[in-house]
């Protein structure tokens, strides 16, 4: 076989490869692998599907930002869950993060309205409260006739920390609750951590017979 | 909790976002979760950084095509490595797809010039000995001094079928090689399936002492 030189070997990928790779390189749990297995599929693909995922990547940065009223994703000032007829004006779900609110739309089971706080206190990240959207959501409660505000932040420290801070802020106006936590439906009480296990006792209820 | 009305849902995305994971979705290996989570973060980034890789996506599709020597992807005409001074231009890898060629280029142990089909012979799926480029290399080998043409395709029924038909076509007109197959480096012969032990059996060579 031909011997190995080193001063014979050209860049492995062209240019625009190259860049290409890069760049999706940098979404969340992209290695080079997969940026070069997702790189080699697009070169495949025709032009005018490239151009369609390229517009949406634009157009969704251009066009969706947040809620005035909710800070949830939006691509109007105020979110259609906020401008929804049929909803519950007087219940409030407070979220970390917009994915929690398509988490819960995706039950179906909730038909009141959120807020967005976009983010847990985090003091270890520099992340006080004043970055939180929660002097907004105390307006909010403070101003219209709220009836219960549902905390429902990831029982993480910082999730209980940012729970606990946002409770007292909101207690003065209105009833305020917080998401059950306890053994995930199908979980296996066996394999259940501590935390989870106290939880789900301190959580106990009487049984509806 | 406030009551579920199912007239009270609003699409859980609004329409931009939904475009984006609808677009993202048809990558390989991106299900809807994976597209969400890509999705959410790209709206997270900068607009400049997302119109990086939305350029990247167009520039990488418009500027990279094929190499009219060896039909590797290439942003010119002639790609480096047929253009590359230092290269051994008496030898060609043949291999199946561009990816194979990138591979090869990795291990830095191969100095030669390469030959791309484009595929593996596949009658199942229709793809016949015409539509790879298996012409150009009859042509490439019977035009130039070629001394050794490597047939590096992958092992699998289609693949073997390719490199006998590849290897009765260019036999006149100089030495056919093919890659070694047998037991994968740090492979365990306890664990390696019959085929492959068979070809490592087959291929074994006299120790050099």
């Amino acid at each position: 076989m031909a011997p190995s030189k080193k001063g014979g070997f050209a860049t492995v990928y062209t240019a625009p490869l190259a860049r290409l790779i890069e760049q999706l390189q940098r979404l969340p749990g992209v290695g080079p692998k997969t940026a070069q297995r997702l790189a080699l599929h697009i070169l495949k693909r025709p032009e005018d599907e490239v151009q369609a995922l390229a517009q949406a990547l634009v157009e969704a940065k251009k066009r969706v930002g947040l809620c005035q009223v909710c800070f949830h994703l939006s691509a109007e000032p105020v979110c259609p869950i906020c401008r929804h007829p049929n909803r519950d004006k007087t219940t409030i779900c407070v979220v970390a993060d917009s994915r929690d609110v398509i988490a819960l739309e995706k039950t179906r089971e909730y038909n009141g309205l959120y807020h967005v706080l976009g983010g847990v206190i985090s003091p270890m990240d520099g992340i006080g409260p004043d970055l939180l959207n929660i002097q907004a959501l105390v307006r909010r409660v403070s101003q219209n006739s709220v009836q219960e505000v549902i905390l429902a932040i990831s029982p993480s420290v910082e999730g209980e920390t940012t729970t606990l801070y946002v409770g007292q802020l909101i207690k003065p106006f209105t009833k305020v609750t917080q998401i059950a936590f306890g053994l995930p439906m199908g979980g296996d009480l066996e394999y259940a951590d501590e935390v989870t296990l106290a939880r789900a006792l301190e959580g106990r209820r009487e049984l509806m017979s």
